[in-house]
């Protein structure tokens, strides 16, 4: 290993935080997992130390790192232990690195970084099985301490659900929800005449998001902490994040689905609307620092982690998306090799399109790769489908577009009908995810992102709906929730043709309705003169002249008519050329617009991520434990617990 | 009664819409209560209908409205029954009156509004005592028929709970307990060392805060909504809006406040950081098409209802907020009368200031009116004292600064003294706002609200310790909940101090951390050099160099620099002088920071309401009511079943 520099992206997680805000690294002293973590019973996790020794900085101390530092483990009240001991393993090798990092923002400007050496060791594949408290204790330079407190839950070793079914609309709001019934469901006089299926779901929570490194985070680390109980640093899965160069060695987390599989051999069921290696389809099973690494973690998804002795995985029963790139053989996929062959030479049957997954058996494993990317958004597959002919999305990779695309309900559904084939009694476990409302919500196409968001809650629809009819419904947990937000709301409406007939932004500006004028929904309204034609919940109207004035707080420069955007936008683009990432207003996005400066870095082309607490919607078994404010990590305690995951002991698996 | 314009504040609420949507107007035959209403059994309301003859515009009919419009009324499957027959009243006579309003804006630009000529009839006192579904009938034009489809729902005549205490943080949202949970509460790697009182509640429900006329709701409609289970129109309270010029001869609907009075005689809180004139106090027993006649609903609170027979009423036990303005003798009380005389001649002790409220028996009714308008928020109180010399709102109107200000909890805490005092066996009910959470929001100025916020959780808080040391925790159901919503979140941090040295705004933008660049949250970090000793679960630091980077999506011209502001803020002002209401950045405001131009119209100085569902928490009786996803107008009828306020004869009251 060897010295790196630590800059956005890499950024190092944190024990204890440093002084820096924008960046920084771990403290003097580490211990991975940190203080406060809380653990399964029986669930695995490696253990990493580290000693910093910065050489110049405001901390500088030498910049010699201690290599004779210790570490113990004690439960409760009993005496502490060195850790080989504790675990019966032997001593670890120390491990050194350098790596540098900028102290603020001046000192990036003015190229001036710090360095740090730094001694480490790594515990592998170690596992607390008492619940308690627990105190573990690194001591470093002649009596310095850095202790973690950690808890292991009390024990559920039974199950209470037979099926569990995570349903996540990735960067999904209350405020997104509130305006998506608005334009999916009639009103009279104020009182819904319909609701949204996740509005009957009888138990409410709330979710915390905040990452260990950030109080917003990104969607790898919340899908760690959702799937492992473990809050990571931002990029990071399946990983506490160390600030060594290297992505895949990082302290691991074992993750439900791998608990799932050890444990009791369920069926598996991974279905995303966005490349399959995306952050929160892959980190069910995917250990690694950076969720750039694509091919890794789709190598990671078939054949469990390969690099250290760890929890067997074998690829889950279904695997529906889209991400063509690390499949087709070449750049982005694992060490080159075509995964298509990997996943059929694996027993998989492979589907490139719709009319193929919907033809699969239901007693194989199945991979279903839809396009290249993210799947088209369900605005384009059903109403603006002129869109997807000038794609080159095809997951063969021969460049034409992909066309007979299936959406998020297709593919659940047929997940479910291979989950109860394949689980019988040993049950299953399904992630699907709408995961463009994330991503629409970042392009500012706030019609794309509650068109999928609609989509969704269609897709709960039908899956409450066929899980009756399999006589699976009583059987099994149902939640919906997101992993992070978007700082999204709808503050009136706009006089779309008022606002275009206007030539100054001021004057546009007087076209917005806001309180009274806001006015009611025009999207439930039909429209003589199109057919929308997609079923009830959806809106008659997606074009209507009073449209919702909506938005966010943090944007990059952008023009805003309030229309729908009739193929996807874009609303910043680089215009100078140089520098590489500064972006304005996108000459083509909207001419009849209102401008509005940004509020974000100018290195920045869309929205960004959001602070506020999360929806979680409980329904079946166990349903109880998901009322009320909680942490992220709280989901995965809630489903470990329904699924009777932890043990006392070392005997399973 | 004579014509009148109707343009934005005055706009008529519908029936069913018309084809404006800036501009609205009831249809050309209308039934207030209108289709789809649903109504505690028992309670009192007025039937208002209307038959419209628009003279030009797109809808012109001839101009002659019809003046033999019959009305009919029939639960379930019986026979429809002249409404005068069918509620043993004799029938009301003819009224008729005209008024204007604008299609759209292109109209009120061209000054070419449309003229609508209306007969009316008002059937006054009512009420339904039976529970099931009625329909009610216009008929008009020879033939046409308007109908409206309403809802008794089913009887609750005992109490579960003896008293109830709503919360309501006006315009708090999810987004916004976010972040005044990470600036009042230390996290150490991600898990929180305390929580917010409100996190704690056991049950967590959302509710939909439309109104009858508009998606996004104002303050007056939403408390008319919680408090009688009628959602009404924009500006209006305790009645539904009629199309005629009086505001005070709209059709009422009684209140929870009228109703517990007329039913169990219980003892009646109301308490607000605003003048107890502003709409979420005053609707309590206010009836009012406009919530801008403060005399008159001052005079309603103390009086009832005098114009017209009605619920008899004759003020709350407890009357603590703000706006003297309606007190002291002039223009702006009651026919210019002194409403402290009015309410000491009624049996209140009145309080000008803490002090003398705190030494207030707990056995007279009490009214505190602590200064002129708004009460000044926590932060000026407790943090930016200097402010409140600045002031000239002593309450006795001799323009000194009031500077013996209790704050919500002192209010609250004291209020429960008397209620539990004067209650006694017949219980009480208290609601409690914290208003400025929507005023500063109003302002952008975050910080203030937020520090109303934790102020409110703060107060709540103090609240169960109290009942609990009164032995009424066990029989008092607490809600916290909102009217409305902002459309705020947290977005990242800001580098104030980068950002102030920079020169020019897309420099000074790359302040802003988002993802890990956010960070962790600063506020509850220690300041040697400055002691804020507010307490534990308020911040430790209200100006650290890294601070929250928040703000909303609708906004007028601002200029943001991250920091907190040493006095209120005042983000947009009339710089031009002319037209009189156009608003561009306020000079003086934030002059180092970053200016975003505005996304709402020019003639709005503030921030605006927002569409989002807000929470609502519940914990104590019937605390199962309050979960899940509902309307606004479920509170009330939740409320309302827990007070066991339904009758299913006329026999009481």
């Amino acid at each position: 290993m060897i010295a790196v520099s630590v800059v956005f992206v890499a950024a190092a997680s944190i024990c204890t935080l440093t002084s820096a805000q924008t960046f920084q690294r771990l403290a003097l002293g580490c211990v991975l997992p940190p203080d406060q973590a809380d653990f399964l019973a029986g669930q695995y996790f490696d253990i990493r130390l580290e000693v910093h020794a910065p050489v110049n900085g405001s901390e500088a101390n030498g910049g010699v790192p201690d290599p004779e530092f210790t570490f113990t483990i004690a439960k409760a009240d009993e005496p502490a232990q060195a850790a080989a001991t504790y675990f019966e393993i032997s001593e670890p090798l120390l491990e050194q690195w350098n790596f540098t990092w900028y102290e603020d923002l001046f000192a990036q400007d003015a190229h001036t970084p710090s360095v740090v050496r730094v001694t480490s060791k790594i515990y592998r594949r170690v596992a607390l099985y008492e619940p308690g408290e627990y105190v573990a204790t690194l001591t470093y330079y002649n009596g310095t301490t850095t202790v973690a407190n950690w808890l292991v839950r009390a024990l559920q070793e039974q199950k209470r659900a037979k099926n569990v079914i995570l349903f996540i609309g990735d960067g999904m709001t209350t405020n997104m929800i509130t305006a998506a019934r608005l334009i999916g469901h009639k009103s009279i006089n104020g009182k819904y005449q319909s609701k949204l299926q996740m509005d009957k779901f009888p138990v409410l929570g709330h979710q915390m998001t905040h990452s260990l490194d950030s109080y917003v985070t990104d969607s790898a680390n919340s899908a760690c902490a959702l799937y492992s109980g473990h809050k990571t640093s931002v990029n990071a899965m399946g990983v506490y994040a160390d600030s060594s160069a290297d992505p895949f060695d990082d302290p691991k987390v074992e993750t439900l689905v791998e608990l799932l599989t050890r444990i009791w051999g369920s069926a598996i069921g991974i279905v995303s609307t966005a490349s399959v290696a995306d952050a929160t389809p892959i980190a069910l099973t995917g250990h690694s620092r950076s969720r750039y690494t694509y091919g890794s973690l789709v190598d990671q998804a078939l054949h469990g982690v390969t690099n250290y002795t760890w929890t067997k995985y074998f690829g889950p029963d279904v695997f529906f998306g889209g991400g063509a790139e690390q499949f087709i053989p070449g750049s982005g996929s694992y060490q080159g090799k075509n995964y298509y062959t990997e996943f059929s030479d694996a027993g998989y049957t492979v589907s490139l399109n719709k009319t193929s997954m919907q033809e699969v058996s239901n007693d194989t494993k199945a991979l279903g790769v839809f396009c290249t990317s993210h799947l088209p958004v369900w605005l384009d597959r059903n109403i603006y489908t002129d869109v997807l002919s000038t794609n080159k999305n095809d997951p063969s990779g021969n460049k034409k577009p992909a066309l007979d695309l299936p959406g998020l309900k297709d593919m659940t559904l047929k997940a479910i009908d291979i989950l109860v084939a394949r689980g019988v009694e040993k049950g299953f476990f399904m992630m699907s995810e709408a995961a463009s409302v994330d991503k629409q919500m970042h392009a500012l196409d706030y019609d794309r992102a509650l068109g999928d968001l609609l989509e969704l809650d269609d897709t709960i629809k039908a899956t409450i709906e066929k899980l009756k009819a399999l006589g699976e419904l009583n059987n099994t947990l149902i939640l919906v929730t997101a992993d992070h937000g978007h700082g999204f709301d709808v503050f009136g409406s706009a006089d779309t043709e008022y606002l275009s007939s206007k030539t100054n932004d001021r004057e546009k500006r007087n076209a917005i309705g806001v309180y009274q004028n806001s006015g009611l929904s025009q999207y439930t309204v039909t429209n003589a003169s199109i057919s929308y034609n997609t079923g009830v919940n959806f809106p008659a109207n997606w074009d209507p002249r009073y449209t919702l004035a909506q938005g966010v707080g943090a944007h990059p420069d952008v023009r805003e008519n309030y229309r729908v955007h009739k193929s996807p936008r874009v609303p910043a683009t680089n215009i100078t050329g140089f520098p590489a990432n500064d972006y304005f207003v996108n000459p083509e996005d909207n001419p009849d617009g209102i401008i509005v400066n940004g509020t974000i870095p100018t290195y920045e082309a869309q929205g960004v991520h959001s602070l506020t607490d999360v929806p979680v919607f409980a329904m079946g078994p166990c349903q109880e434990l998901f009322g009320g404010v909680y942490g992220n990590i709280d989901i995965f305690f809630g489903m470990a617990e329904c699924l009777g995951l932890a043990r006392g002991s070392n005997a399973t698996g």
